[in-house]
């Protein structure tokens, strides 16, 4: 292809990967996870803060509460932003949401290089589960009949974007990242947090649901 | 690339892809929809029959169980072969399951082609979510208390695998298949009924459950 030489400023792996009109980062790697580190725990405090007045949502709900809150936005917002603006590596400023992916595509260069698969699972993700996972901060508070079952189908859509996003990268041979401080840091790191935590969340709602059940089925035979 | 030239042998659409040692199909479409039809049918009428034999089973739960028998079944066993067996194209005997996907990719080349997304769906289709499929018989029979859950579980999965099917495919151009005639009885009309039959087994797994919330809470309040 011409112009091969061009596309090859950008910092990514593999180095034939070809975007054309690449901006470099603006912010350093510290400001961009400093920030996102200060406004995931304002989110947090304000969501523990809020759900401490009323004496009736248990310890677990609040922190299941606070992780509904920084997921939900996390999705809508950071992914959301990823997932319509197949353009963001061109951003000529400073702009942050586009800081954040050009930083994240060092660990992997598919979502600068608009990987169908990647942007199908982030499609999904800031949809589908950003909206679904603020629905179950109110599910959670409001103690609605279907508050597990959200969680439990929230945290399995999550589970296999997870299970997309590895296996992918693993058959189109996960040379994606530009070091392998950038593999373990972002490709592994930024995304360990939401394999363990969904795996815990769906087995906890799991249970509960099996519980009602047992319960129901117990009130019956009385 | 060289050897362009021999790749075109091959039916399918782009006819730039790249499949050497490809091998036509020895039977006709008919006889691969037949041998499915009749093998499926003898799999519904079985566990019909033998469902039936319990009075305490419902016909609705009955008709679950055929669709569950039918739908693990084709989970482990077509789409196993297609996940496992990447070059089926090349297989010089009527082997029955490599003929089917030499003839479903004339309605989509992906397959084929070993498009990595949809590698990735089959692959968790046929090992997660086949012997869920399974499982949800022996669930729906023995009346265990995860078997709406179970249920659920398995259709957001098969719902979530359609939608990164569908999606990837269309931010690739769509253009897989060999005519429109393929197109709309493989890709869209093979695919229907995983679609339809698992969004209305998840809608109705979830209002069981929601149930079983609202009895527990009255119960509670007494």
């Amino acid at each position: 292809m011409s112009g091969s030489g061009v596309s090859s400023v950008h910092p990514y792996i593999p180095r034939e990967l070809h975007l054309p009109d690449y901006v470099p980062c603006f912010l350093s790697m510290s400001s961009i996870i400093a920030v996102y580190g200060v406004a995931s725990l304002l989110v947090v405090s304000l969501v523990w803060i809020s759900s401490g007045r009323s004496p009736k949502i248990s310890k677990t709900d609040r922190m299941l509460m606070c992780w509904w809150a920084f997921t939900g936005l996390t999705h809508i917002i950071l992914e959301g932003y990823f997932a319509f603006s197949p353009e963001f590596y061109k951003t000529k400023s400073p702009f942050y949401l586009a800081e954040v992916w050009k930083e994240y595509s060092k660990g992997d260069s598919r979502y600068a290089g608009r990987d169908s698969a990647v942007v199908t699972v982030e499609g999904i993700t800031a949809v589908l589960e950003g909206p679904a996972s603020l629905l179950a901060v109110y599910a959670i508070t409001a103690r609605k009949p279907y508050s597990y079952t959200l969680q439990l189908a929230v945290c399995l859509g999550q589970l296999y974007g997870d299970t997309v996003y590895f296996i992918t990268s693993f058959l189109e041979g996960d040379n994606f990242a530009t070091s392998p401080f950038y593999y373990w840091a972002y490709y592994v790191g930024a995304n360990f947090s939401w394999v363990v935590i969904p795996t815990i969340i769906a087995i906890r709602s799991w249970k509960k649901i099996s519980a009602a059940f047992e319960a129901q089925k117990k009130s019956k035979a009385h």
